[in-house]
């Protein structure tokens, strides 16, 4: 069978299995990703020797210690992953909601109801947890997915899908509805990625690597983000104080996350206390600062930015610093050097905070609060599968409801059209 | 230039466009459009001169009467497209609505606020039209747009689209909001198709091979339908009367619309009047009926139906018959040779109307109202695009709205993350 036929197949199984789960409801999907949390439980030594595996055979490939650590797996991540898929268990179940209603003169009256999206196909690496937590989302929104990890986690990924696969069982749902994609084979993810018609839609969830290709390469539409080249702008109307909290956070709380501040923007106009200060607090919390000419005269700690310092996603304790012209020279920076992902600024003035909040067209924009606020649970959505920053269907954190679509009930008497 | 390097050009000229308007306001959309409707009615003569010389021309060529019929334009249709633009420029602004707005624990407040799509891509064949009224849906949402008619309409789409520059240049928005791509050269679509964050989003507006192109080579996301495969299912609870209008009328008020019925499927439970009833009232109506063996023995009027006619988007005064064993054999047979399009149910049991418009998994689905409503105007959206089948993003019609995306805005008072 080749790989798009596989795949077809797959899929094809996948659909047939959405119309299951839309008919069994809310508290069997929620039985069953609850089933799936015990299983796991039950099955932690299973996990761990698994893991050792995966672990033993990506060391002695020679695998960089960084991907050896989202490899891994330990008891307290194995208790993350179990109670991650109970707090998933626990979230609103969006399917069956009423959008919005309304009635037409001719007494038709319609209805706009949330439904699941459909057949999604996770193509991820690295962490195994993805395999619950990408599969325990997609089914609580009703949808069937098709999992594609990394051969380097082959066998966690195997054990953890079986124990999805249990929950399924558990509570009668069709075993279709989360299916394993074969590691391995490389023309099984090309087929993926051209499956028009058959996956409704991709969601890496990786290194920029990955997500780069399934960009370029899907014909089918892909939720993803590629960079996040966030910006934090500080104005002159800022106080110091929330300016140096709010650019520090967005850095230097993890510099590893996408929502981390990698360019900070400072107000021309700003006091020399504070524009040194933000600058100051970011050196001294650790942070490289790569400024151009007006930054590097603010503090004798600060390095000559290149031209491509604007354009890089640091994700280490490096930040690029410029000065800018007021709020209006923010914003087109950003929108020359921005991904579109996360920008905030800091400001004491409600009106340029206005201005920047409806120019900046990002995904997340923020007034007086950090970046690294970018995330699906701190949003209040309980938990996310991703951030997108492309602009169709969900922007930002995605989270049960962007993993839904709608359709609309037309309710009538027996009315034809003119 | 190669093609990619134009459409690259005007893409991000079309960005920045995107901006302009973004600033611009209501009331400059508005204006842009009502001056566009001026323009075409103060050009009528020489859009009929134009029309004249791409008819001529068509002709010349050996291009079909039905073709003819849609490139031409006359007094009527030139006062029907001025008028068509009043009608979106009187239309709410969608952009700047918020959407959903709460607030976290912590004090964050949240605004997911409606915003311009960004640069969309019409790709279209025949009518000229178009290049009107789908240049000012996409303005009006705030959107750029790069329009890439057929070479059939050159000259009639010249004239035109000169009228909507004209109505830009008077409300002083970016002349780069709408743009044409030259016609003749087809490297050039293949251009937009693959422009993936250059074009946002693309929609064909034609024939089924324009559609089926596109979706096949896009890179680029679409919104479209390629097919509208309509079921009208009779059940047996059903009153003559409302089933025979409902499906005369979704089959035969107009039978070359997408959200024309092109199966009927009865009950075979469905009393003898009624079964008869419904296929004498579409032979009676002078619509050609192809049944299978139950369906057959109804009329002697009705002959044989080929597999393949399941499965046959009639476009014409001909309509596909089956019996089917109650709502869970219409539900099978639309999931097996539907298209997702429209799809409907004559029923007066309650019940047995909900199961249908649970189960099947259509963009519209209507219970005792014909298929013809499948149209954003009777949605009460004032006037559409196009209709998507596909599950991201909109659905169904898709007007104003659909031509949008939003961002989260958040209000903090100097929230950093722990």
């Amino acid at each position: 069978m080749s790989a798009a036929e596989t795949i077809g197949e797959m899929a094809r199984a996948a659909r047939g299995a959405v119309a299951g789960l839309a008919g069994a409801g809310t508290a069997a999907k929620r039985a069953a990703i609850r089933a799936a949390a015990g299983a796991i439980r039950v099955r932690a030594e299973d996990l761990l020797a698994a893991s050792a595996v995966d672990v033993a055979a990506a060391r002695a490939g020679g695998t960089s210690e960084s991907l050896i650590d989202r490899l891994m797996l330990d008891t307290a991540r194995i208790e993350g992953i179990a109670s991650g898929l109970e707090t998933v268990a626990g979230l609103d179940d969006p399917v069956g909601e009423v959008i919005k209603a309304w009635e037409q003169p001719n007494g038709l009256r319609f209805e706009r109801v949330r439904v699941a999206l459909g057949v999604i196909g996770i193509i991820y690496e690295s962490r195994p947890g993805v395999t619950a937590d990408a599969a325990a989302l997609c089914l609580m929104a009703g949808n069937a997915c098709l999992m594609r990890g990394g051969s380097e986690a082959a066998r966690s990924n195997r054990v953890l899908l079986d124990c999805v696969a249990a929950g399924l069982a558990a509570a009668g749902l069709p075993a279709a509805a989360v299916q394993m994609v074969p590691a391995g084979d490389r023309a099984l993810v090309g087929a993926m990625l051209a499956a028009h018609g058959l996956i409704d839609v991709i969601i890496p969830r990786g290194g920029k690597g990955l997500v780069a290709r399934v960009q370029a390469e899907a014909k089918v539409p892909v939720l993803a983000h590629l960079d996040g080249i966030n910006h934090v702008y500080v104005d002159a109307s800022a106080d110091l104080a929330t300016a140096a909290a709010v650019v520090v956070n967005s850095k230097l709380r993890r510099t590893g996350v996408c929502g981390a501040m990698e360019t900070v923007l400072i107000d021309r106009a700003a006091s020399a206390d504070l524009a040194r200060g933000v600058v100051a607090a970011l050196l001294d919390g650790g942070c490289a600062v790569h400024g151009d000419a007006g930054v590097m005269e603010l503090d004798t700690r600060v390095t000559a930015a290149a031209d491509a310092d604007w354009d890089t996603e640091w994700l280490d304790a490096v930040a690029s610093a410029a000065l800018v012209d007021g709020v209006a020279g923010a914003i087109a920076h950003i929108g020359r050097h921005g991904s579109a992902h996360t920008d905030a600024i800091v400001a004491g003035d409600a009106a340029v905070a206005a201005r920047f909040l409806g120019e900046v067209d990002s995904a997340i924009v923020l007034w007086n609060a950090s970046t690294q606020f970018a995330d699906g649970a701190e949003f209040g959505f309980g938990a996310e599968i991703g951030i997108a920053t492309g602009r169709l269907h969900a922007r930002g954190p995605v989270a049960l409801e962007g993993l839904t679509t709608y359709k609309t009930r037309v309710y009538g008497a027996g009315q034809v059209r003119a």
